[in-house]
């Protein structure tokens, strides 16, 4: 049983709900940061992440920093592009357009390559951007989280590689990594971005950051220094070099508590086979697509090759909007999220399923929300008929 | 009774114990980040702060942030800053070093104003080197934790505010919010940064920073925009205005089990008076100063009003390492910080004396510290005596 009071049960696309055992490591009492037992829990917890990134290549960098995903996009900025320098940002949602602002941040030139609403950029589409320019980089959200549109790695890393071979290949995996595959070295990736709040299944609080050799090569020929301090890997990379040798060493104080609970989080998911972690979220999916669509309802990710396996954004019945829905669903202990691509945000609502509601055996989260998303549209439906006679 | 497992009282100048409440609160169940319980008890967080700073103007603008003091740095170099500035950096140990990098990182050029170790700028050599060049900002670190030196905050600001008016005055409170006197309003202080966890007793992922209204129209007329993207108040401002006002709002993700620590430990501090708070840092430091001095041991910080009150930095014996320290105390259940400042750190070690450890009469952390220190001194000179007959 769980320890947690009762609550509604957070079925947005992050933060989710959490493991018991993560939450109470959330309390670990207080340790020294460059006392001998954090640096071991520290060191572990880098070295689980090479686990979860399938990378055994040891020239690959994992960092994990307090912050948020989005500074991991401040590090790739900082780090991996240089003032001047070209890059290119798939855009298939409302956290292409935020990166590229990232990047104009620190004088980088950003160039989108949109796809319509629900789909992603074509893979003829990105060899032809390739071939006009030359880019120091590409990057692509893996799912993005305002529209649930999944992308397609490993072949775009591929193509990369082929036409355009020093263009380093970024990954957004802040609503990926934990719930759908990502192969970092088979795929040819150089570097990864995330956060501890999705399908990792750790309190937000942390930025997590998977670099490649290549990437690090990069990094390490700049012709000027890191334009971030905090996101510096200048100042990171000795730090986390470090903690995963078992030396103290000090830059910022790291949040104890939160790597403890990324730790058992990472405990509990390198204890089973990755492959059977994907094919949990892929199922569950499957169940809440076919849910959604036995309703008469409508995905933002127009094909099945191009909707997430962690989340789904769902169109509304015209005339109704999230304000109408959420709250009958909260009512019924369930919690979504409501729409975030600025074109269309009050017209779809957003409903995650990712991590221990997908995975723990004791917990009906996803049947329960989707028996209360059937009756919450049947009522708000029946509420417009009334209103409209 | 303490509900954490027994563990030896962690005494190093930051992260520091927390109380049983704060670490609980660690372990919140998952909630959204836009929901309005999460909303509520983030807005009163940020409101919280205000009597923390003791600021009454409602001008004043306070940011929580996940990440750490550090990131406080890059808001200030980012924000407050623009490339080609002058900013002063006074410099009482090894952290205004590293403010003076986080500088030269954005395009600022940092002057620094040195003072012999143990010591800090006079007066007077401020108000020469303010006469000598105008400058954007002047900063200053209230307690280098590297050294223990406290500086004058209220004197040093009047002497900007008459020199230099337009020099806004910027303060490294990291090891000073919560244990050392801060009138934001009456000293005419422009910025504070600082971070979770040290002496306001939250665990460590939070940065916090308190701005002026006269900073924040220095802000709002920049000729360039902000050089930080996740530290950019641009991106912040609104979000943290419309958390006060009870409004959801999105940036990036902010770590509500951190928040509600925030909440919990703010709620505590601000239930009793500020100035009963910073009297028991004071008699508590004066306890562990004279303990010290009847030890025969000299400080770092030379003069009783250079003298910090959250925590003591302490000579060792001449030939005695921090090594052989050190470990005695841990077996005594003590865990001191061995040296920092890189010209001395192998002759000194930090002892850190703040919040629940110096305000709680449950705990008993400093008397048994203090009665550890003495043994652990007595038996390393000892065995120093021995192997060198």
């Amino acid at each position: 049983m769980s320890s947690q009071p009762p609550h509604p049960a957070l079925l947005i696309p992050g933060p989710i709900e959490f493991d018991d055992q993560v939450l109470q490591s959330m309390s670990h009492f207080s340790e020294s940061h460059v006392g001998a037992p954090f640096v071991k829990t520290f060191g572990e917890t880098l070295t689980m992440l090479r686990k979860l990134f399938q990378t055994q290549d040891p020239a690959s960098q994992p960092f994990v920093i307090s912050g948020s995903g989005t500074l991991g996009w401040d590090q790739v900025a900082a780090n991996l592009a240089e003032p001047g320098d070209d890059v290119l940002v798939l855009h298939t949602g409302y956290f292409a357009d935020s990166f590229a602002d990232c990047f104009e941040t620190y004088g980088v030139k950003a160039t989108q390559l949109k796809a319509p609403i629900g789909e992603r950029p074509q893979l003829d589409e990105v060899e032809k951007a390739l071939k006009e320019k030359k880019y120091k980089l590409i990057t692509v959200t893996h799912v993005d989280t305002s529209t649930g549109v999944l992308s397609e790695i490993e072949a775009l890393s591929k193509l990369v590689h082929k036409v355009s071979p020093d263009t380093l290949v970024v990954v957004d995996g802040v609503c990926s990594v934990g719930c759908e595959e990502i192969q970092f070295d088979n795929w040819g990736i150089d570097c990864v971005i995330t956060a501890s709040q999705k399908a990792i299944g750790c309190p937000a609080g942390l930025s997590i950051v998977m670099a490649s050799g290549r990437a690090i090569k990069s990094f390490q020929s700049r012709k000027v220094p890191p334009t971030s301090y905090f996101g510096s890997w200048k100042n990171w990379m000795p730090i986390m070099q470090n903690y995963e040798a078992g030396k103290p060493s000090y830059f910022a104080t790291p949040s104890p508590q939160l790597v403890h609970a990324l730790h058992t989080t990472l405990t509990q998911i390198t204890s089973v086979p990755l492959a059977d972690r994907f094919a949990a979220h892929r199922k569950a999916s499957q169940k809440v697509k076919k849910a959604i669509t036995d309703l008469g309802l409508k995905q933002l990710a127009s094909k099945p090759e191009n909707q997430a396996n962690g989340m789904t954004a769902i169109y509304l019945p015209k005339g109704m909007t999230p304000p109408d829905v959420l709250p009958k669903l909260m009512q019924r202990g369930v919690v979504f999220a409501g729409g975030l691509h600025k074109q269309i945000a009050t017209q779809y609502i957003r409903f995650g399923h990712m991590g221990v509601s997908v995975t723990d055996p004791n917990r009906d989260d996803i049947d329960r929300a989707i028996t209360a998303l059937k009756e919450g549209i049947t009522e708000a439906q029946a509420a417009m008929d009334m209103s409209s006679r």
